[in-house]
């Protein structure tokens, strides 16, 4: 196969040279247990310990309000079952989210409902921008807590995080947002933004695949998901992957670096793209937001009228280009994608989007050829289908 | 500083040259998320597919029935759950487990009493041995499901898991066995045993740290605990750890490969330092089995009379020998070992102990270097002790 360019950084990056570089070094001679007393568990404890004052630093919190998980999901999952243990010892209570979060917490929405505790779900606009007042209809002072996620992994779209968070506060309810998306791409403050819970993983920006990181408030209510053992101060039980989350802190200093420039840059790839598929291919839909400062800047959600999303990404396959329909998550549902639908997408055009995302390695050539590859690719679906 | 010894085996392993090569060559190239259509993720699920089928040789199992997780903290966690939440929707039930399971089970234990969810704990002798007729005892028509560790982590001790697999199944529950500690030491079998689920983790057997294995028998009754993706066949939610999980598959080939001479070996080892302290040293206990069918071969268990265990990791550490006082899981309590406790050593003994634990890459001469320095330590030890 000829060139390969990846344009799926959503559903997960390559390591950064650097990354990889430190943890080939490290694989070989730090194998000890980071829980151990002996040598070899307290320079395991150091690498994990370095990390985190590095993810704290990019996260604007305190080193000890971080926990290291095994993903996003677990950490997300944590969170909700926190707020499900508070809502079952005060006797009532309601979680509040959106209709356009992460197949984890959707999952998790889904499988705490069985279990009798009520969540409302405030639905978006067709931006895909949480409806602030729509929100704030649902806020009460049962509210225990509110859960909206910063960027969303399939339209790009930016919530208004601070302003969600001083709302849940207003009602005197915790406030958790799911930053997996937005870690390297935008600007994320625990601090500034008053958050209790936040979650995010490593492989998102360009560390290994394996590690989450959950930041919860020094002091916030907190009950261990994975139990067990004392590491995380009996927050987290399970042996460290101690390279993994090594990796992780050298792909968060990265981040913390360029995250000016790489979000520039990123922006700059997605409105070439968005502008050249526009000028060449008609009865087209961008999804999400169209304003900068509430995109994601690398995403580009597109909806091609009258062809099937699966069949766009395996004709792109063949030119060795790599999108998505959506979240990697959801692969093997033949659904169309609820955070289209929770946009107000019909049916059939959420069945034909595609999703391009742009990380690091990424180039200006790499959307040339996609502008190059893309309209023939869509005529010919266009001519041979049914429709 | 000099000479290293690493005799702390049971915490975690160092990963055997093969893996790190393996993962090493892989990580800069297989970067896809495994559930994605494309090329990339086509490349990566190829790999996380090809441990499933390693790690199913080993266990004796078909591919199908295996889950990744997190560690074995997490499969333990998520067999518990899944116990608990047949007892809820039958209105009634319990959990029959040991004394002396490893933390995640003794941690979910708590947990779930406090959920109202009954467990029993059946006790064990001396050796560190399950007593049959008290585990029968605590057997009826009720229990939902029996859970007893393989090979225990601190003593060593072996359990006939495949007896009380078919005392489980008399009396209608389902059977569970954590084998973390056993694998690549003992030939382990769910078809033989008659398994219907069983826990491990990969750094114990020489490959990455931060990828668990959970086998749950085709039809046993199953819900996920990390809620979201429909990864695993929606039985495991989060992005595939693909590196680690690979680098797994290929210490399970090893694992397998080698695992009658690897056992030998340990047991010669640890036979030698057993033999040299018990001649060596005055008022010394080795806990549990002393007979190679029922020991992990390269597990030593032994309590100084008048000396603390922490001190001996100490001093030991100071001449570059690499100990345990029992779980790194259990690190930063000062409590003595549960296990030791629950085999019938008195509280002074069990403060007193040491773990040294065997591993494919330690050597006869690891052996004279700790008898060389280990009886000096306990005499200098016992001439300062207060007591």
């Amino acid at each position: 196969m000829g060139r390969l360019i990846y344009l799926d950084n959503n559903a997960t990056t390559q390591m950064a040279p650097e990354v990889l570089d430190a943890i080939t070094k490290a694989e070989p001679v730090v194998y000890g247990n980071a829980s151990s007393m002996h040598t070899f568990g307290r320079e395991a404890s150091k690498l994990v310990e370095d990390s985190r004052n590095n993810i704290a630093a990019l996260l604007d919190c305190d080193p000890a309000e971080l926990i290291f998980t095994s993903g996003a999901s677990e950490a997300n999952n944590t969170v909700f079952m926190i707020a499900a243990s508070i809502i079952r010892k005060r006797g009532g209570g309601r979680i509040v989210t959106t209709t356009i979060e992460h197949p984890c917490i959707m999952e998790s929405v889904k499988y705490l409902r069985t279990q009798g505790i009520a969540i409302d779900q405030a639905p978006v606009d067709r931006d895909g921008r949480v409806n602030l007042a729509k929100l704030e209809a649902l806020m009460g002072p049962d509210v225990v807590m509110v859960s909206v996620m910063t960027g969303n992994n399939e339209t790009g779209s930016v919530q208004p995080v601070k302003t969600i968070s001083a709302m849940a506060h207003k009602y005197g309810a915790l406030m958790h947002t799911d930053a997996t998306q937005a870690i390297g791409k935008l600007e994320v403050s625990c601090r500034d933004w008053d958050l209790d819970y936040l979650s995010c993983s490593g492989h998102k920006f360009y560390g290994p695949k394996g590690v989450g990181v959950l930041y919860a408030r020094k002091g916030v209510p907190y009950e261990p998901f994975v139990h067990g053992g004392e590491q995380e101060h009996g927050r987290r039980a399970g042996t460290y992957n101690t390279i993994g989350i090594y990796g992780t802190g050298i792909a968060a200093k990265l981040a913390k670096e360029n995250i000016a420039e790489e979000s520039a840059r990123l922006w700059e790839m997605r409105e070439k793209l968005r502008n050249g598929i526009l000028n060449s291919i008609p009865d087209v839909t961008v999804n999400g937001c169209a304003e900068r400062e509430n995109c994601l800047p690398g995403t580009l959600d597109v909806s091609f009228a009258n062809v099937e999303g699966e069949s766009i990404l395996l004709m792109l396959d063949m030119h060795g280009i790599a999108v998505s329909t959506g979240s990697a998550c959801a692969t093997g549902s033949l659904e169309p994608s609820y955070v289209l639908l929770a946009c107000g997408l019909d049916v059939e055009l959420a069945h034909g989007s595609i999703r391009f995302s742009f990380g690091r390695f990424n180039t200006m050539e790499d959307v040339d050829y996609v502008l190059e590859v893309l309209p023939p690719v869509i005529s010919r679906l266009r001519a041979i289908s049914t429709r």
